[in-house]
């Protein structure tokens, strides 16, 4: 009985967040009200801030299940050689974007960043992109095995996860780019730019 | 005796900006209180919202204000051929970042974008820097000379405008790389972006 109430608990919760991120992604967070996500759900204002607290709270909620829908999709299993790997993580990137463009505009354009626990959730897996794409490097016999990667490809790729990000911006916005030709752009942009920050670290480590 | 009292308005919401520039960038919006403001700029509370309206629209001016200063410091002559225009934009670019490098982080980092206007301003200069970018290619006789640029390389350079921003954020966080060896890089990148949408934008305008 109690793992009953407990599975019919995280349904509605799940449900209540499948329901938030339709909401949120059609408009800012200011403009979605507890009434609102309530009445939709049909359930009261109360037992909405019982599952969640506040709207603030829930609407962290459905960010958090968002980024971590983003992140597996992207997460493409270590067996798959690069730059394969890279090239696949980076094409089911900007199907997620494709699918689900007007969220991701709320959440990554203007009318997102509205609270620095977002914020926060936003760069934590900006940084596990970076992350990725080095250890996808270091795979591949580049020599810091042993440590952190250096600092100029560390801040590049990062960089490029930026640009992948403004980059997909831009595409929703305007949609006049095929999917298949961005992504093999921004690919080839990877690519030199790792190119660029290992010629350029090379000699200070001589 | 009308002009000499609005020179002393000017001169004190400039006098205030800069106190507010200080402040904002040392901690978030929300830390910052009217109270102490006031209290720095040794006026009343009452004549600071004389000046500004609001704590938030104090906020807007002072942010509205940083990005000017980018904006200015970046705008090199049309009488600096490419690519030098280019690399004294960005080398610039990042000498600001580096000189308000606590600004910079609260602005566009995680504790940014906590108002729509306030996005809306930084993505207007976002903008700008990737107009400024395909206007100089333009100049140096690539042919869309009579239209907008080709979708691609226009996405291609609005997102290497955000890799810059995003490896900015890393490099003042980290400051373990030199600003000449980081403008290099990302001049080299956009260099090879520019290259990588011109070559796949070809095959579709023959």
């Amino acid at each position: 009985m109690a793992v009953r109430t407990r599975l019919s608990v995280e349904a509605r919760r799940e449900q209540l967040i499948a329901l938030g991120e339709e909401l949120f992604a059609a408009r800012p967070f200011d403009e979605v009200s507890i009434d609102e996500i309530a009445a939709r759900a049909k359930i009261s204002n109360g037992l909405l801030y019982h599952y969640f607290g506040s709207k603030r709270d829930f609407y962290v909620e459905v960010v958090r299940a968002a980024v971590q829908g983003l992140r597996a999709v992207t997460a493409i299993p270590d067996s798959v050689p690069e730059p394969e790997r890279s090239v696949r993580s980076l094409d089911a990137y900007l199907a997620y974007v494709e699918a689900h463009a007007p969220g991701y505009l709320q959440l990554m354009g203007s009318g997102g960043g509205a609270d620095p626990e977002v914020a926060g959730i936003v760069d934590a897996l900006r940084e596990e992109f970076a992350a990725r794409i080095l250890e996808g490097l270091r795979r591949t016999g580049l020599e810091w095995a042993a440590g952190d990667a250096p600092p100029l490809l560390r801040g590049a790729v990062r960089g490029w996860v930026g640009m992948v990000e403004h980059a997909s911006l831009d595409w929703v916005a305007h949609r006049d780019v095929p999917r298949a030709a961005l992504a093999e752009l921004l690919q080839a942009v990877l690519v030199s730019t790792v190119q660029a920050a290992l010629t350029a670290d090379a000699p200070a480590r001589d």
